[in-house]
């Protein structure tokens, strides 16, 4: 019996350090056995998922949490999504010949677009951590997550162009009262329609559910001259937006 | 008669004078007035072209050159291409049930996806001269453009699975011996089919052209696992490869 214990702790030993070091390889080929940095590594899994190369991630790389954090609060993420609203305000200048019958619509999405939830993914690891949706949602329903501030100037030249604006959001039917204090405490007022998931949408992709939204909107007569999300799910899929805009954001995915 | 010219003088020099000023203050804000600085601004360039909303340029911004050469030359530039890749190895190792009828398809660009343009363009101010056809054309019938080592290993993976792969260029067909010998030269063969721009792809858009290309091919019955490409115009469009990656290249845009 004794020698049975023996052979098994010896065979799981061998077996975890041939996992260990195996992993060690990777992560020195990776890093740094190649001349490549950790910041080289976590910038490469940044624009990757920019790029829609890297899908269905749970959670931020550990060892990338730093990076991605840092470049979430940095200069450069404003600097990137106001040039990013920046083009919209272009293609507003000469996009759309607007009919004046109330069926010209633009859609954006809410978290990371509209608001930020970048203070509350600095309490919670920068994305390095699973997502907990009650911690979450309890944070949504207190209404302080902050205008991102050239998506409201946007919003605001958009509105003024005359166009109907829908927000179409992720977030469920429970928090919409939160949600409605916390964008006109913040400076977002005057949209023409705020869709919430219901619980008949649980069940589908956040892709699938956006999609559906926009096919009502287009059944209603509405014309959809644009979307602004930063989320592929909220701009990809069939009907889509004449033209999308995407925001950077690597902090979650949404399929 | 001169004091009329002179008036006009005098108000050309006021207009000129006020366009410069208000040229002076945009760049003022964009550049430094506001802390950002030219890096910031030149990678806010670079992530909306890669996030696809900056589109039609003609040229890499003047100020922008150096920064954009720097980065199509850099380590980071092949780590992020690479990640590409390996990302398209995962999907690879448990995406497609592939039925060995000779129909499970996958498609690539050619330029910045297999071949590199990149020593082209280092001849010629990293984008930021707008492109002669002749003269490009004229590098590419040398046949000397140098493999992406990923993507080349990809290309063999992929092959080595038993897909049928399909490349689907916007070079036109009077550079197929040269394209052929190229490709040959560097290590790529074994493709079922080369399709090159004909007289009557002239008038479109690459985007078209390319989803034309793709819808022959679902006509015939292949089934499009995916897709590789540098530009989005490779990869949107209908009917549109079951999953497609985006390889980073800012040196150009193709509509």
């Amino acid at each position: 019996m004794a020698r049975n214990v023996l052979f098994l702790l010896g065979f799981l030993s061998l077996f975890f350090g041939l996992a260990v070091a195996d992993w060690n390889i990777l992560n020195q080929n990776r890093k740094t056995g190649l001349g490549i940095s950790l910041k080289n590594y976590c910038e490469g899994w940044r624009i990757n998922v920019e790029l829609n190369n890297i899908r269905g991630f749970d959670v931020v790389p550990d060892e990338c949490v730093e990076y991605i954090g840092k470049y979430m609060t940095s200069t450069q993420y404003k600097v990137d999504s106001e040039r990013a609203t920046e083009e919209c305000s272009l293609y507003l200048s000469s996009c759309c010949a607007l009919k004046g019958d109330g069926k010209d619509a633009w859609i954006f999405d809410i978290d990371d677009t509209l608001l930020s939830t970048v203070p509350y993914y600095k309490k919670h690891q920068y994305g390095g951590e699973k997502v907990d949706l009650g911690s979450l949602e309890g944070w949504m329903a207190e209404s302080k997550a902050p205008a991102l501030e050239h998506t409201l100037k946007l919003f605001n030249e958009i509105k003024g162009r005359g166009f109907q604006i829908f927000l179409i959001s992720s977030r469920r039917e429970n928090l919409r009262s939160a949600t409605v204090d916390n964008l006109v405490k913040v400076g977002y007022h005057g949209w023409t329609g705020l869709k919430l998931r219901g619980p008949e949408d649980d069940w589908k992709t956040v892709q699938k559910y956006k999609a559906e939204t926009r096919k009502l909107l287009v059944d209603e007569g509405y014309r959809i001259w644009g979307s602004v999300g930063d989320q592929w799910s909220s701009l990809e899929g069939n009907p889509s937006a004449k033209r999308t805009f995407k925001l950077p954001n690597s902090l979650y995915y949404v399929a």
